[in-house]
């Protein structure tokens, strides 16, 4: 296997992209990642594209040949679109990441893209729920803030977790977003002001949910050996997971997604690091309680200590594991099929010492998805080279 | 690059399938594969499921990993759905090709699934339609049955070809049909039935246009070197194609699909053969005029002349090249994100000399498929060995 890096990143804005179609945005992002590698789009041999309820939402399938002609590929590239809710675009750097290292393409291009807000929020929240297995929990009208708020009073049944310590993620995740452009939520929250928010699924609150937005990213791969023919800064993938978890909350084993500890596990065995060797990272805050919990089951935190590790400053900027110094999707936004990319962006910005919220000389970092019930998760962990 | 084989495939029949939902028959059919394969499930690593508009006609994204649970699989397999219109389970069968022949993986299960019957024609049409690029010919209203119209209006002004010999496809593929159990359309038809059946779009008829229909296939693949520790009779895959077409009518070169012409050329050139070579072939007829295009952009026949050759008798049973000898999209039916695997059972079973309309000891195979406005199309050869 070969060693593959990230050469280029592009992204739009996450939030409210009024009169762009999908298309348009996905294009504008994959335009911003070829141009920051400095390819030649005739070399990109492959797109993987990750999108979540394109079709239910705006209509629109068959989206990665679609795009690729907007984007003026040669006629040879193999165009994929990829699902996996939440993990769509986590699975489509995979791709690229294996097809790359396996020695079966050189250059892929790996997008991401959902278009949200020209639909209802009763439409948004029907779309999402398509996550959910239909024959089960979906038939039972079971939709995301339902389940994370299950989630959320078992881990504090279990492990004392309180309501505070979930808010908190709210305010530092706010707090960092104020200064990246890219973020939807560029204003500063309290932790009353959280606690005092309109409850949505008891116990989580509406600030303690990721709002419906619009959003693309990409990013360019190739082997590591010829990315410095294109950048100064090639961004290494060392590690990459990609983990199956339970199709019904009722079958989960407490309060952690299985998915993600299988994801997690797999891509630090591959990198030969610890969780401990991290410096940045950005995981699923789809809700509140989920980074909590993402952070206990990548190993960041011991089962039960996450909360706690809020509290005490643990994932701030400054803190002992920087965690979503972008917002998180609490802030920055989560168009579904876009966000494991705009994830991939922001670690990449860090790596290479370009973040509006930069960490102190951060060599490792990591980028995890869920998507349904912890259903699926993707974790991928990167190194500056 | 390791050869890889096919050691098993499955599939439902292709119909109305009433009351089972869309997992049920994607599992079915995975169940199948496996047992087909002889392998312990716990061997598989990864999933690849085509699929379209589960999400627009039945609600059910994330489909993959809902899947996987149905089956059992193990916590570590990567489950990943795959969408590019009609092509969507050739797709998912090149990824596991390719991630087997780079050494990746060692088992990996392609299915596809579509699930149409429970929604209305109107539904489905609509439905299908976001195969178009909503931006441009999308948004005029553009559907498929009008796309193919142009097409066979094109390719008769341009060579000559008869409605005839256009009609004919559906003769012979509704006879090839009368002998397979899992074909929709058991019924023989005439020349005249189909030309006095009830105009679509001028000049397709009803009986030009396949059916909207359920169902569900799968194989599964493994290194050829350890193929025969699970079968007499395994299928190598040696060659597979993957093109990239137009995303607008107005933007084809005659009635010609670029993408098929690069699939096609690129599965070809990998296994080293020649059109010629092929001695049995499901093709992509989700309208008759298709079977006629794609027979000329696969290189069976010259631009041009492949509807004389439909009318010689060239793809019967028993002729030089068998085309659709399972009855094809027309009589066996098309859910769509089904059909790519649904061709590679049909295939598999020829190979095999299991088949119901059994060509006579055929070495090589070719499936073949086309999505969209002739946007993407997937090529695989295979082999008897």
């Amino acid at each position: 296997m070969r060693s593959v890096s990230i050469i280029g990143v592009g992204t739009t804005n996450f939030g409210i992209l009024e009169g762009m179609s999908i298309k348009e945005m996905a294009a504008l992002a994959c335009n911003r990642a070829i141009l920051d590698a400095g390819i030649d789009r005739k070399e990109i041999q492959a797109l993987y594209l990750g999108n979540y309820i394109g079709g239910i939402l705006v209509g629109q399938e068959t989206l990665a040949p679609v795009i690729a002609c907007e984007l003026g590929l040669k006629k040879s590239v193999a165009c994929t679109k990829v699902e996996g809710a939440c993990c769509s675009a986590g699975i489509a750097l995979r791709q690229g990441y294996m097809l790359i290292a396996s020695g079966v393409y050189d250059f892929v291009l790996a997008g991401g893209v959902e278009k949200m807000s020209s639909a209802s929020t009763e439409k948004n929240t029907e779309a999402l729920a398509a996550g959910m297995d239909k024959d089960t929990e979906g038939y039972t009208g079971l939709t995301f803030p339902g389940f994370f708020a299950l989630v959320a009073n078992r881990h504090m049944y279990e492990y004392g977790t309180t309501i505070e310590q979930i808010a908190m993620v709210s305010v530092k995740n706010r707090k960092n977003a104020l200064k990246n452009p890219r973020a939807r939520f560029r204003k500063e929250t309290s932790l009353e002001e959280v606690l005092n928010s309109r409850l949505i699924t008891d116990p989580l609150k509406l600030f303690d949910c990721c709002p419906i937005s619009d959003g693309a990213a990409a990013a360019v791969l190739c082997p590591t050996e010829i990315a410095r023919n294109f950048t100064d800064k090639p961004i290494e993938i060392i590690g990459s997971g990609h983990g199956l978890g339970h199709s019904t909350s009722y079958s989960m084993e407490g309060p952690s997604c299985a998915a993600t500890v299988f994801a997690a596990r797999e891509a630090f065995d591959m990198a030969g690091v610890t969780p401990s060797d991290v410096d940045v990272a950005e995981i699923h805050d789809c809700f509140t309680i989920a980074e909590i919990v993402d952070s206990e089951d990548i190993g960041f935190f011991e089962r039960g200590k996450g909360g706690r590790a809020v509290e005490e400053g643990l994932t701030q900027v400054d803190g002992k594991i920087p965690i979503n110094t972008s917002g998180g999707l609490l802030s920055k936004g989560h168009p579904v099929g876009a966000t494991g990319l705009g994830q991939v962006y922001e670690i990449v910005r860090q790596l290479r010492g370009e973040h509006e919220n930069q960490v102190k000389d951060p060599e490792i970092g990591l980028a995890m998805n869920l998507g349904a019930t912890g259903l699926v998760s993707t974790v991928t962990i990167m190194r500056r080279i």
